[in-house]
């Protein structure tokens, strides 16, 4: 990757655009999906006033939000506060965050009625993201990602807005009319893309792209539903470094790979000993510890965080993370503890 | 293995067993995960009429319902019509099937007051299962085949009865309590024992191991909380041969031909082509087709097959099988078409 696409000028902490770039030769980076989230009492006392969807929408709230876990578990990265979902929103579908998951209204409709917007009006409807980025950068001595949820992954919540985890409607359409479900990804990867965009105008570091829910996909289909879409939106921001995370990641390392992103995240299916054989050098590694590890006792984290990190010892192209999001009800301290070891290493 | 596990006496249709011992030189047999189920127009009639747990433990109900898609499918395999969670009983569990999923009684409990019981007590317990099997033995001119559920998933729904598809106890107690979740594990490996040995002995041809929610671990605990169970279940069965499905099978071939079962049963993540060449030759291959892909059109399944049987064609140890369940919405003509082009190749 062209050392031109990383924008090193204002930062103290430049450890993960080493990593990003394969020539970190110091400890490896560490952040975490949703590192600002609920296990954070800081977090909760913010959400007991706003909604989620408040949340979401306003720049004072963003950046404030952004910057718990820096000012808190002084992490390596900042990550927009955000949801993979909200470019959804430039298509018409209004956003209800309750307590059984985000909810798309309407749930039915036509694909043929769905129409990209103008990079004009995605700009004009998410001026508040341009506007914490651009706040955020001011503040930042670390990094700061952007992000946008994946073509699939997008659909199949437009899908299954209800009992979202079975996936029962993206699949009967994926497999009963694969032309209809084309159509929709690739207004997907279009809605994604301008959003991204804005993001890495207005200037981010570099951007993750979630396909949370590939995992339950067969090889053919990643390749034909996932890979696709995903090869379109990586084309489309060649001046930013993007990594790639998708459930699933273990089984399609040889696809994503393909993809040749400036990174892949990992789920925890396969050991880091495994996957640093299988990605070529050029590729950064980022992940990949269960979530729910973060409930052991504290020598048990000890233990795994160290033999992971001999694991990837002089791996300059490493960054620490989880391989899916922060739980709600993670301790806290334990979170604080993980990354004061990485930290320390 | 040796031929001498196998009872071929009385069966007209040894296709299953031949595959099992890797030297079927026929089509390959098919049979499918929940064949007998919501799907059939017939099951239904029959749930109208009974609660989920009258059909699971009264032998006329279990025979009529098992022999269901042998009338209607001519399929290769029966399965003996019961529940993986059923074994759970012994222990002093009630068990509720609602709309949510099933549900067990206490939902808590302490790990110390469980206690194995005696071999009688379950034969006694289970002598709806012993009689069915000997029922449909004398019935049946295809192999019929047992199953529990696996010591994981076992311990999974006992602990995870609500919101089960998050596993958020189980993984919490896995992590947070290993010794204790070890003692869990060793008592689902030694009741799924007790259940599959009441099976064996009533005459069943084979037995399947269901370790339905594996896919969620990291190699390290597969190794120490599946694999560990699973061999000694395998030890204790030296005389049937035994099928091993695991969710996340694609991801962890290397632990499960360790276990050097008969079969490993892959679920849809990884291609054919790609675990025959991983799988030695003396295990027998079942799988893998994604059963949503029966929502699609009768060309795009009628490929799907031709394709699958051409990658595995000439393969001695192939069962053709479904990578999980079948799904209640599926269309029956579907089913019926699937197996009858597999019949016909």
């Amino acid at each position: 990757m062209s050392a031109g696409l990383l924008k090193e000028n204002a930062l103290q902490n430049t450890l993960l655009l080493d990593a990003l770039q394969g020539r970190n030769h110091s400890r490896p980076p560490v952040w975490l999906m949703r590192q600002a989230g609920r296990y954070m009492p800081s977090y909760q006392k913010i959400k007991e006033k706003h909604s989620l969807l408040d949340m979401f929408q306003h720049e004072e709230l963003i950046t404030k939000i952004t910057l718990l876990p820096v000012d808190e578990l002084d992490i390596d990265a900042a990550i927009l506060f955000s949801d993979i979902l909200l470019p959804l929103q430039a298509l018409g579908f209004d956003l209800f965050y309750g307590t059984q998951g985000p909810k798309l209204s309407p749930s039915e409709f036509s694909i043929d009625t769905l129409k990209c917007p103008s990079k004009e009006e995605m700009q004009s409807k998410f001026s508040f993201v341009s506007n914490s980025v651009r706040l955020l950068k001011k503040e930042l001595k670390i990094p700061l990602l952007g992000f946008s949820g994946a073509p699939f992954t997008l659909a199949s919540y437009l899908l299954d807005s209800d009992k979202h985890h079975i996936l029962r409607n993206t699949k009967v359409m994926m497999y009963k009319d694969p032309a209809a479900f084309s159509k929709l990804l690739e207004l997907m990867a279009d809605i994604a893309i301008l959003y991204l965009r804005i993001q890495v105008d207005a200037g981010v570091d570099a951007v993750q792209i979630f396909d949370s829910w590939a995992g339950v996909l067969d090889p053919f289909s990643y390749e034909q539903y996932c890979v696709k879409y995903l090869k379109k939106i990586l084309k489309a921001l060649p001046d930013v470094p993007v990594i790639v995370f998708s459930r699933g990641s273990c089984h399609y390392v040889k696809e994503l790979i393909s993809l040749s992103p400036t990174a892949i995240s990992f789920d925890w299916q396969s050991s880091l000993t495994d996957l640093k054989k299988l990605v070529p050098e050029h590729i950064a590694i980022q992940g990949n510890l269960d979530p729910d590890f973060l409930q052991a006792e504290k020598n048990c984290i000890k233990q795994k965080v160290f033999s992971t990190l001999k694991e990837m010892e002089n791996d300059k192209r490493y960054i620490f993370n989880l391989g899916h999001g922060l739980l709600p009800n993670t301790p806290y301290d334990n979170v604080k503890y993980l990354v004061d070891l990485v930290k320390s290493a």
